[in-house]
Formats: C-alpha cells, structure tokens, sequence
C-alpha cells in the first residue's frame, strides 16, 4: 500500500539497499528486479506515490547499474523529493508516450526478473506483452528474505511503533466494553493508535464472545455483553513501520475453562518467544508454540501458522509456519501469535512483535499477557 | 483499494452485474474473468476483504458456469456476506494447501481471460506458472467499458458525493488560509469530507502559490500567503461511490493576469461540458475544453487530459483523451477538468464530475465556478 511517509532514511541507506538488493537478485540468477510503487519500493527508494494507479512507477534495478525509476512526468517533482532521490536516475514519461517500450529498452529482453509481488496486472501484462521472451519471478518467492533482516534502526523504528500499540492497549483496558458495539471499541483503538503516533491504521479487530472464535473478524455490530470473552488485534504504520499486537481481554469474571484456554494460549505464546534465536528455522517457532496448545487437547482449535513477518508492511515474510526451514538471523522481525478458537464460542489469541537477537529473542511488546479483566 | 464497504446493492443487481460481465467477456472472445480484490470485485460482488494480502482471493467469471470465489477459508465468513454472496459459490482453501491448484482447475488451461488490473503479480505469475498455456490481458484493456456505464441507482450515488464535496467546498472557502501550511487546510479539507459523509478520502491536493503549478502536487509545508493562486482539488469515497472536484480559490484580490487565466480555465471546462452528448467521442471533450486554452495561447501550459471516469473508483475509464474514439453513452460519469499551469507562478484548474444524460451532459457539482475569493 502506498501513500504512507517512510522513515527519514537517507539517500546513502536508500543507495546500499539498492545496491544489496541487485547483488543478491544476481546470487539468485535474476537478471534484475522490477519494484512498483508498495513497501519494496518504499523500503528500497524512500518513495511512496500518493495513490497507485493506472499509470506505470516502476523502478528497475540491475546489478552493477545505476537503478533507473520509471515515473509519469506528472508525479516526478514527487518522486526528486523522495530520501533515496539522490541515489536513482529518474525516466519521466508523458501522457500519450509509452512507458512498457521505455521501461522495455532497459531490460534485458531474455532475462528473469524478479517482479515485486503487488505489482498490477495491467502493468505485468503490457511488459510480457512488449518482451514477449521475458521471464519473471514473484519477488517474494525469488527474494523471500530481502527485506527481512532489519537493521538497528528500523528495529527501533519498529519498538516506537509496539509502544505505541502498547500505549493504545493500555488506555483501551480503562474504557468500557459492555454495552458498546464492536466497532465502537474498535474506532476507540484506531484513534488511540493515531494519538500515540500512527500514520495509517491498518486493522483494528475487535471479537467479542462468539466472534472472537474467527480469527479473521473485523468488528461489528454486537453489542459486547458481560461474560465476553474479547480478542483486540490492532496495529498500522508508525513513521513508516509496523505494529501487530493482539490481547484477549474479558468483560468481568472469567469461566473456569475460559481461564484455562487463556492460561494455555499464554504458555503457548512464551514457549514460541523462548524458541526464538538465531539458527532456529522459522518452523521451530510455530512448533514450539503449537505444542502447548496440542498437550492440552487444543490442537485442532489453533487454525493458522503463528507469526508472520513486520516491516515496511503488518505481514511480510519470513512465516512462522510449518515447512518453513529459513533459520532465525539476528535482526529479523515477526509476530509471534498463537490462538485457540472455539466455534460459536469464544476465541483467545495473545500477540507480540519479537526480533532476533544475537543470544535469542527480544519481545518489542511490553503490557500484561495476563488476562486483562474489563468493565 | 479495498477496505471500504460498497454501497448496498442487491445480491440480483450483482448477479445481473457478473451475468453481464461474463457475457462481455464472451462476446470479446474471452474464456472468461478473473477478478481480485479491488474496484472491479466490489461492483461485481459487493464484496471488499478488509486488507489485499498474499493470500489468493479471485473471482472466477465464465459464460454459462456459476460465479465461483476462492477466498482464504478465514476469509470466508466475510465473504460470505457480501451482498452479491447469494449469487456466489465460495471455493476456500486452507493454509498449507494450494490454491492456485484450485483455482485452475476452474480454468479452460489454454483459455484466455480478463484479469483485473490490479491483481497483484504475485497471484498472476502463480497462475501463469499453474498453467503454462493461459492467454491473460488487463480487464479494461480487454473490456475497457465494463464498469463504465452507471445504472440511475449509482448516478445518484455519485450526485450524493459530489453534494458532498460541494458541501465542502462550501465551508473551505469560509475558512483562512492566509498564514497556514497547505497541510492545515488539507487537513480541513479531509474532515469536512469525513463529516459530509465520506468513509475514504483519496486526495486532498492543496497547491499555493507556485505548487498550484504542478497538477500532482498533494499538499506541503508551505504556507499560504496574501497574493496566492490557491488550487484546491479533492475526493474519495461516499458510501462506495466516488467524489472529485476542483476549485481554485485566491487570497485577496487577483491580479489582471490571475483573472485571465481563471476565465480562460472556466470557459475551457464550460465548452468541455458542452461537448458531453450522447454518441459525442470521448476525444471530443478533450478538444472541445482544449481548444479555448489554445485560442488564448496557454495551450503548452495545459499538460494533461481533460478528464477520467468515476465509479467505484476516484479515477478508471473512459478517460476523456486526444485518440479515444469511444462514444459516449447516457449514464457514463465522468471528470471534466481543464487547467492551466505557469511553472514557478500558479496554476489553475476547475473541475466537475458530469454525467452523459439522453440529450447532453448533467453537471453533478454544483458550487460556483467563478473566481471564489478568500482570507
């Protein structure tokens, strides 16, 4: 997504990630990589578009080249102004000129590229069509790790952002739950992000009693009722980074069973952050943390992988999923989320953002991940 | 985008809508339409998942077969209710299985079909690489018109955003800007949009002074002083429909030169309006507001084309351009915006959405096009 200011890095950071970017497309066999507008482009150039749209931004990398943008002649006073301007040679084109056949003449017609992923069609399709010998590769599958280790910087960037989130959780806990819908509560949480310093709210679930048990529900209608179990997942963009945090709260005195598969979600969720450190592969989180969850007879209620990668972007890899071998390398960054969904019950999921560190894992998240009784 | 609920249309209009798509489809020679997440889903399903992600969600359209989505088995309580969800089959898939295996097998593998522009690579590429003899071309090069002709239901819609924005406008011109960034008025600007009833604003692009001479410019820290040409152009979305206007207001009094070039844009979007008739060419608008800026010897200063549609978007086809022979046709809507842009000095710009009615053009802003003065 695009539109959202990037952290003030300067052109000289803008220029090494260029240049490593190019370096390892090369190690990979890639003739290059072609990066519209989206977080590779915000991460690689500095340069976000206001909007994405029909007409081609397309930055073209290649090893051992001076990296070209391809920008409308409209949106290039824009683009100068960009944090890695000075590290990019701009390709103006106008309205009526054609910019496949000018982004054509600076590929290598039989090469592969490595294309990033949310690229549109549109744009895909008229460059296959101009090269018809062209070969390209998702920029995730080629490259899955190119943004994935973070330097010092942009982990702190990323800890400013969890307080935030942290500071968000905070003041939401003190508000009251029962009786209001669930989107009040969540346009509640979204204004709080924004106080403490978000730029973009990305999702702010709110799932209360029964629809806590879905994992992928937004808020809605329901009015919270006392007795509820409560799932607040909420995170956006801060200075051009992410935060993802989730706390299961309950609305008054909780159940015996209800503490139970809280107390397990919670032991489930340290056994996945004690896992952490380099070396270990991306599954060994998600087994760690699923193991839990399985000894205590809920393992067919633990529905997705545990954590996912945070950036530039709230979901990016590397996946804390199953199958997934990439080793931990300090300085990566994801989440670490188990759940447990009981349907047409309740759901408990508990999230922090975690990194890598040279002796194991640092949580970026810091309130309670007791059960936070509400009003 | 996504992530904006549509208007609600009945699950028959959006059966009728994907009845007619794959119909199109056909008689342009398609084996039928893959749609992702985006403006083209929301019109033909109603339905819009709160983020686009790598997960694969796709419309599968094809003439004579039932509408079939694939969506990610998380996903598809929302999905499935979307207002357009009775006249869908959903196909999910879990994580760890394959979807584009799924959804290939709904293909014709040596067919070809419209997908629609902004589907990301990532998805495209998987489902060139699932099958390798799959013809693919860009939904509106294919069918460029699909979405383009309103029914009266979303011509109102698109007059309630406009009145929207006009209401805007209506306020903003009360407000100072003598003396505040661009940024602040922006800002203004976005909340009046909020509270007219706009859930999305795309823009608010407020270009002073010598900004005002870049048609792209969003808005800076400058700040608005005595003297300035001031353009104002900015949209988004009411209840699933799109608004965009331009004004361009001045602080205090103009000089004789400002004056001119306000009464050459006005006059310049007048005959564009005038020229709006059904079996008119789309070129024609283009010509008709063009050829006033030439005859007063601005024409190198008006740099780009007199207007795009509006729908479910702020910006998609017929795009009123030099070359674009398509006719115009009762219900198509559309922006008509001429400018004038002085490098390093000011622009001018004025702006309407206009709908093609059965004997001309109906304008659906309605705020004064004079010269507004202000603060």
């Amino acid at each position: 997504m695009t539109g959202t200011a990037p952290a003030p890095f300067t052109a000289d950071v803008h220029r090494a990630r260029m240049t490593r970017a190019a370096g390892t497309a090369a190690e990979a066999g890639l003739a290059g990589l072609l990066v519209a507008p989206g977080p590779d482009l915000v991460w690689l150039t500095g340069y976000a578009p206001p909007a994405e749209t029909e007409r081609l931004t397309l930055l073209v990398l290649a090893p051992g080249r001076d990296p070209v943008l391809v920008v409308p002649a409209l949106e290039a006073p824009d683009a100068a102004r960009a944090a890695g301007a000075d590290a990019l040679t701009l390709r103006d084109w106008t309205d009526g000129t054609d910019p496949y056949a000018i982004t054509a003449e600076l590929l290598d017609p039989r090469g592969t590229y490595g294309v990033s992923d949310n690229t549109w069609a549109l744009h895909l399709l008229a460059l296959q069509k101009a090269l018809p010998d062209l070969s390209c590769v998702a920029l995730t599958e080629a490259l899955p790790m190119l943004r994935a280790v973070k330097d010092p910087a942009e982990v702190e960037l990323l800890a400013a952002a969890a307080a935030a989130a942290d500071a968000a959780f905070e003041e939401i806990r003190t508000m009251r739950f029962s009786g209001r819908r669930e989107r009040e509560v969540g346009a509640d949480l979204a204004e709080l992000l924004r106080r403490f310093g978000h730029s973009r709210v990305d999702f702010t679930i709110v799932g209360s009693g029964p629809n806590g048990a879905n994992p992928h529900h937004e808020t809605g209608d329901r009015v919270i009722e006392p007795g509820d179990m409560v799932v607040l997942d909420f995170g956006g963009l801060k200075d051009g980074y992410g935060s993802d945090t989730t706390r299961t709260v309950h609305v008054g005195e909780p159940t015996e069973e209800e503490r139970r598969v809280h107390d397990v979600v919670r032991a489930a969720q340290q056994a996945g952050c004690e896992a952490v450190r380099p070396g270990a592969a991306c599954q060994d989180v998600d087994r760690a943390a699923r193991a839990v969850i399985i000894e205590a007879g809920y393992g067919e209620y633990f529905i997705h992988r545990t954590g996912h990668g945070i950036g530039v972007t709230t979901h990016e890899p590397p996946y804390m999923i199953e199958g997934e071998e990439q080793p931990l390398v300090p300085g990566m960054c994801f989440s670490v989320e188990p759940g447990i969904y009981l349907p047409g019950r309740f759901g408990v999921r508990i999230e922090d953002i975690v990194t890598v560190t040279e002796d194991g894992g640092r949580r970026l998240n810091d309130t309670t991940r007791d059960m936070v009784l509400v009003d």
